[in-house]
């Protein structure tokens, strides 16, 4: 197992209400290893909701389809189930927290620019090294002697017509395949419409 | 907070490695409260895991993007993050586990048709109750006193062409905002193209 730690003499590192190590664990049960991607964007969602006033209600929005989310599960109220989490793929290694009812939020993001100072997580970031010859405990102790120093984060309003609870209203059967569907899905489900499911 | 138990004399129900008062406190600190849709989703993941082999690398889709993602969160290895989990949303309450390499596996739904003798939980799910009327101690009684019997199981097989690794491939800078993004995304970013993220 890759052990993850400070740098000696470094201050302690802590993420949430856990230690480094004890949330080590939990992403390692949760997200099934401690992967750089995944230290990195717990800095970054720490780092956002440190700056989110301390009592309101908030919701997220990932720009990638990768790790970062996670790391917003594990260190928010916000889940995918829960429909406080959502995965706007636009292909940046960004995240954004913002309060439910107002919009106004922040938005961080990993700074390639700052990363001159960490070779092994510019080289991870930018895809420079090879998966194969990459020394993932150099890597993930740079990560977090780095801490916050390597993300930008800068204040967002996100557009009053995309807040709100997501309603599913009233429900029918499909005319298809007869299962229960939210009457705004119309008469056939997204299953019986074709082209979005691979399996039928 | 409302408790979740079986029904008197009835035999105790377990979560994955957990009891189902103890599954009940992770659900509340995960989802944020122990929803009927939740509790169903569990039993939904519970019972389509069953029917794959113990040996093998599974991955999910969920039909819906309420609550039952968030079973497959906590009861499989399968998560937003690491890719094993996607939301493919066709408003049926709906999953299915599939061998990551076969894509063999099992769909799993909750069947309306199985709920007359579960009158609470059948006003749920088609909504003929006002959530205001609603007695959500009495429904999760009832939903863990029906169990695996309100839900429906087939067989899948995924599309070859939907199975594999999503690599995200090279990386380059955006043209727009400057930050790291796939070169496959092309030369802007889905956030610079515009239309797609509800903030600038």
């Amino acid at each position: 197992m890759i052990v993850c730690r400070p740098p000696e003499g470094a201050p302690p590192v802590r993420f949430g209400r856990w230690s480094l190590e004890d949330y080590c664990d939990i992403v390692r049960n949760f997200h099934g290893s401690v992967a750089p991607g995944m230290l990195i964007g717990s800095f970054m969602v720490q780092h956002a909701r440190a700056v989110l006033p301390p009592d309101i209600l908030f919701e997220a929005i990932c720009e990638t389809r990768v790790c970062v989310a996670d790391a917003v599960q594990l260190l928010t109220p916000c889940t995918t189930g829960n429909g406080r989490l959502r995965v706007i793929n636009v292909g940046r290694y960004a995240l954004a927290l913002y309060d439910k009812f107002t919009g106004k939020g922040v938005r961080v993001h990993l700074d390639a620019g700052k990363l001159d100072d960490w070779p092994e997580t510019r080289s991870w970031f930018l895809k420079l090294t090879p998966k194969a010859e990459q020394d993932t405990e150099r890597l993930l102790g740079e990560i977090i002697a780095a801490g916050n120093t390597t993300i930008g984060r800068r204040e967002i309003t996100v557009d009053p017509s995309f807040l709100g609870k997501r309603k599913l209203g009233p429900v029918h059967f499909c005319r298809g395949c007869g299962e229960s569907i939210p009457v705004a899905e119309g008469e056939l489900c997204g299953g019986c419409r074709g082209g979005v499911l691979p399996y039928r």
